[in-house]
């Protein structure tokens, strides 16, 4: 008799687990069930549905040949039985069957299975604030979510938008409601992008985004949201302010949807998520789980970790698939890797955050750089702000973080692989990478940022981050900041302080007495490279109490 | 005393390592010698000038921050001597002197070192054919070379070019001709990238050219140029034609400059190169020699080879320029990666080609895949084609092959990371790459190839190539082709052949007994994609000799 695969979750991780089910085992009864009426679509694709980018919304369901993913198409291409608008109400463990609802008849049924895949996903996080229910107040979750926020948008009178939240999807939602028009302001507890960049790259890149016009109320509490006598959000009051709006998006975070596994006694792990082994195995062995519902490993700490992204379902899907089907793969876990586009800018992290790797126990050394992603003289070239966060003891990398309008993905990515097969910043720095002018400098950005690095780590570079030097000035301290840029560039921006000198590189060899001997000095240029030239220059000549500006003063993220 | 550190070769490789050796050492006394009047270039953008994508030539010797690289820039900013139009003679050992020739004057001098540093650089190969005098035919070699094709491109009556040699050089300048409007003729002794792709994979890339408009004549040798009475250019005639032209580039290799290092007795590698160790010392210790004058080693087969990239010379320079100043820094060898763009096309590999990896006496499996590099309703995205080389034992990744209007640069750039740690394509299955719909799709491209790789060793996948089947179709034999696609795709474009047979994938189950089950299938679809899942389903129904074609139909680079 052939084997009964039944999968709860029609979305990502369900779809994929059953597609590769049925090609390890062609003679498999396989059924997927799905609470919603829309399945496999490509939820991360909302927000560039929401901007017009995608224009229609019928793409979001299609396969690369144009064909909609519906019943017609399981039953046929992918031999599954599929029900939408379907919920399982519980499992039966003993009996190893599945009570289902039709949620348009009420009608009850069950299913009987072999294996079970429980793809529940996750649910957006929601405040307990007054005024959720307003008209013009959404979230971003399933395809009717993004459907009511274009609608909104068609029917909104004003052109102010109020986006809660300082995660990915919320600043994919400021990015898709900006090429909508609107004026966006951002609204976040504490600051953006905490679970992906430390605070020195959020505080930077919440300046670019300041820079593009984005009103960022960082470090605010919303208490709750008014309406008008229509019952039509009029504004979002936070703990400092009012901010009046024509509507607001709440991405505040997921949760994974785990009653279907607590009702059935399945172990629920610390992270609130569903507990699975490395073959996603949850504490029944013929009732796995996969995707946002599940919690799963984090390969360098080793730490349970709730990390619900479309790639992880992905790989999981295989995963379990392929068990449940028979075989027998694992799923290891993830280094937390991490991607988004907003207002022009790649972000992306990968690894331990400088934070996380202090909290490990590492001796934590870190380089940040900002420069070209490709020669300056190529016409399509964009800037790479980019910090490594290494073990200063063996020189091994343990994270990286990346954003710029230039192509910080890749070397994310890039990083990710690097990191995850155990390089030193050495081994990094010496990568036959490939070079030609449309992708990178003959040594790219991510064995520019590992050759920092090596230099921090030998003495040659000693340097001083934009956050210690701005204590330093606040702190009134008696020292030179000696920039060496072109007077030029120095009468565009430069740090307003008494303590700065200008001395253009070029003759400071012949100006080096106007240096005071006695003081510290931190040289500062436009990006940290001829300032790191100045450096060694002064260093030569005897100057011992003496450190560069990392990222150069486009780097700075405070006022000039 | 200050360590006198001389550089003789002032283009990429010298001045990485004067720059270097400046700031190990402050205090050394650094010059550099260069027989051209340009210096510190970038020679990988002159492609890029001439298409006029770089819009003004001086940006080619400018810093980011718009300083030309000059005498005054290397005195006043790298604290370096510079010499131009300035070359070296001759070495004398015993002394630790250079002998150099002003090349203006005719006066020579001479400089000590204590630390002497060879980045001579490479000449283009010339072909020993008549005709190469003739006004209109150039080489691309250096800022004066470029200057002369621009200007043949003004005074030029037609619109005929062709370009010798089949390279990556001389796909660039293909691309760059036809940017200025010449319709352009490649001729090549062999196939096209040699170095570079597996003859598969250079098929495909030659019919993207062909479908660019780019007249290719593979397999040709060239017997000599002809022209007219005023001395200018007007065929080039090929054993088989002779092709009519206003302007030809040759473009048929590089060879290394070696003349000072032969004359001063130092070791020459069989490669033809300057022999060095991993700290490019030379067989005189206190010489160095790196850049397009010397060999390398490659890291997975420790063969010694001649790879001239700007790269390599960039990261050498470090080395070298550490190791001058009395550090100590070795630079391990390559993995042979390569970038390059030509017609809309990037095109790349790392590590071994099949071919290469066949000779070092591997069991070698390979996975060619035809898919999208984003999903596809991002409205950016393209296509890439990419071919991994593994060694069927292990798993273990040997090398990587792409092409396509999509990044494919970006994976080969990951893949020389992965393939320099040793990664199986199990490993590279499961790296956490982060995901965005603006980077990839959630499973990327190299993922994906990798999934390919794994179905195919243990069994689940077994394909034919595109070459496999075209053998089999001339060959006459009895078999079917299952094309498993729409039929409006069907209708479109499909292999003209009696044995081919179309049942689209989604009536496939309903009509499997129209299917001979006495004879060999091969099932075929636009990608690869549904024809594996038409491949599984009839496994699953029984059928045994049968495969899927990798690639699918748009991989297919013969006619249709």
């Amino acid at each position: 008799m052939s084997k009964k695969i039944v999968i709860i979750g029609g979305v990502a991780a369900g779809p994929k687990a059953a597609a590769r089910a049925r090609r390890v085992d062609p003679n498999a009864e396989i059924t997927i069930v799905e609470r919603d009426s829309y399945v496999s679509y490509a939820g991360c694709g909302m927000p560039y549905y929401l901007s017009g980018e995608v224009s229609e919304f019928k793409k979001l369901f299609e396969t690369t040949y144009g064909v909609i993913r519906d019943h017609d198409f399981f039953k046929k291409e992918k031999g599954c039985d599929l029900y939408t608008r379907t919920e399982a109400k519980s499992i039966d463990r003993e009996k190893k069957e599945v009570v289902l609802e039709n949620l348009d008849t009420g009608e009850q049924f069950t299913l009987p299975y072999d294996k079970l895949i429980i793809a529940t996903g996750a649910s957006p996080v929601m405040p307990q604030i007054e005024g959720t229910n307003f008209k013009g107040v959404h979230i971003l979750n399933n395809p009717g979510d993004v459907q009511a926020i274009k609608q909104s948008l068609e029917e909104v009178d004003g052109e102010e938008a109020v986006v809660i939240g300082g995660g990915s999807v919320g600043l994919e939602v400021v990015d898709a409601l900006s090429k909508n028009y609107m004026f966006t302001t951002m609204v976040t507890r504490s600051r953006i992008l905490g679970g992906m960049l430390d605070i020195d790259m959020a505080e930077r890149m919440q300046k670019k985004l300041e820079d593009a016009d984005v009103e960022m109320k960082t470090g605010q509490k919303v208490l709750r949201i008014e309406g008008d006598d229509e019952g039509k959000i009029s504004r979002v009051v936070t703990e400092q302010e009012e901010l009046d709006c024509d509507i607001a998006v709440i991405a505040v975070g997921k949760e994974p949807n785990t009653a279907l596994a607590v009702e059935a006694g399945l172990e629920i792990g610390e992270t609130g998520a569903v507990a699975v082994n490395e073959y996603l195995q949850t504490s029944d062995p013929d009732i796995y789980a996969l995707g946002d519902c599940s919690e799963t490993t984090h390969i360098m700490t080793g730490e349970k970790i709730y990390f619900p992204t479309a790639s992880v379902a992905n790989r999981q899907g295989r995963a379990a698939g392929t068990n449940a089907a028979g075989g027998s793969e694992a799923f290891k876990g993830v280094l937390g890797t991490e991607l988004m586009y907003t207002m022009e800018y790649n972000v992306g992290s990968t690894g331990l955050s400088e934070e996380k790797a202090l909290q490990q126990g590492y001796s934590v050394g870190t380089a940040t750089i900002n420069t070209h992603d490709r020669p300056h003289f190529y016409p399509v070239h964009g800037m790479v702000v980019m910090k490594y966060i290494y073990d200063q003891n063996t020189g091994r990398l343990l994270g990286a973080q990346a954003f710029g309008d230039g192509d910080a993905a890749k070397r994310i990515s890039l990083l990710a692989a690097a990191i995850t097969f155990g390089a030193t910043v050495e081994q990094m720095a010496e990568l036959d990478l490939g070079y030609a002018p449309p992708y990178s400098n003959p040594l790219d950005v991510a064995q520019h940022t590992a050759n920092i690095c090596r230099n921090k780590m030998s003495g040659v570079a000693r340097t001083m981050t934009v956050q210690q030097l701005k204590e330093k000035m606040d702190a009134g301290e008696d020292f030179v900041i000696l920039d060496v840029r072109l007077e030029e560039q120095y009468n565009m921006r430069h740090l307003k302080d008494s303590r700065v000198k200008l001395i253009d590189l070029s003759t400071l060899q012949e100006r080096i007495n106007e240096i005071p001997t006695g003081k510290e000095i931190v040289v500062v240029c436009a990006l940290g490279t001829r300032s790191y030239e100045a450096y060694r220059m002064l260093v030569g000549a005897g100057f011992e109490n003496i450190t560069f500006l990392e990222t150069g003063l486009q780097g700075w993220p405070y006022e000039l």
